[in-house]
């Protein structure tokens, strides 16, 4: 085994990459980082991962004093770079940025406003947390779908899963548990349904990991 | 000319990009978008970033229905492909992770927080505001700082600039603005020093662009 993956079950940012390493086939030793103990605070996962966060991937050969990487984003792109086939981000340079144009609209521009310390910090009070998650995930999720009517074809970018999907697909599971319907997103809810097929999304997903 | 850059004079992530076509010489177009009236919900504005963010990258000799690429890491990874000489990636692929996960710790670790839209929904409080900016710059400063002095010699990775400084500076002057001083992280510091002295940082600054 060369690598080990630090996770947590319904993390999207861990559902990510546990999907990239089923869609490509590389195997992997999982081990839970709970969320919501003390163990992200913990000098072992700090020095990990000095934010505290998961995913983070352990080199388990690399000869280097920090064989740790974390940032989903980060860790996706080396192993599309190492382990290129079959392919997270196909086509041309303007489509490559195409894809992760939407990988960066849920990476950036959702994600992080859904991070649990974020959402703490902004009130105590669950009726004003799901408010705060349900605008920034509604603004997401119509960004996403203005963005993919131009290249979806069943995925977010043609017919074949890309990097922009691994982002997608784990923030639609957020947006069921805070109550956001995807009815009024027509596009996404077609390359949810067309996802959901997949066995290295099934395997990869929350209910697979779930303690 | 070729490209036009939607961005704001103040905007960390309009930074990034206009620091990166600084860097590898390539001739644009700039037009200002007010972040702080309502031009950013246009309809023409809408019409380019559904997000209604900036920056936007608009490809003036694409012959396609969509000419337009938002997201700072798709625009950077984008002119990094197309424009690969000087390199904002170098390495192998363990050091160009290492590059994106220090951009990630600010690109979705700290900057997403820091959107008007997000800071101005968490309270309409000056000082809670301050304090809210100022917690999310110091977690991601200090990751930074950790994970920086793993790598760093006169920039963030080795002796020359990466894309990981391009997130970095920008960040250190929204710390600036929030009075966060930049004392406790000393490796940031120095890469901040160093940056100053480049051209390519100091004509793609926020004052080379100030109305």
């Amino acid at each position: 085994m060369k690598f080990r993956l630090y996770h947590y079950w319904r993390s999207s940012s861990s559902w990510r990459v546990r999907w990239a390493l089923a869609f490509k086939e590389i195997p992997c030793e999982f081990v839970p980082i709970n969320l919501l103990s003390d163990e992200t605070e913990s000098p072992a996962h700090l020095a990990r991962n000095p934010m505290g966060y998961v995913p983070v991937l352990e080199f388990l050969e690399q000869k280097t004093p920090y064989p740790f990487l974390c940032e989903s984003v980060a860790i996706l792109e080396w192993l599309e770079e190492v382990y290129p086939q079959p392919s997270l981000l196909p086509g041309d340079p303007f489509q490559k940025a195409k894809i992760r144009q939407l990988a960066e609209t849920i990476n950036s521009g959702t994600q992080p406003l859904q991070n649990l310390n974020a959402v703490q910090l902004h009130s105590s009070d669950p009726e004003e947390q799901k408010k705060w998650h349900q605008t920034w995930i509604k603004k997401g999720l119509h960004a996403y779908e203005t963005l993919a009517q131009q290249t979806a074809g069943k995925f977010s970018v043609g017919d074949t899963l890309t990097m922009a999907d691994l982002f997608l697909i784990p923030q639609c599971y957020n947006a069921k548990r805070q109550e956001v319907s995807l009815e009024s997103f027509p596009t996404i809810q077609r390359i949810h349904e067309n996802a959901l097929k997949m066995e290295s999304c099934r395997v990869s997903a929350p209910e697979a990991f779930q303690p």
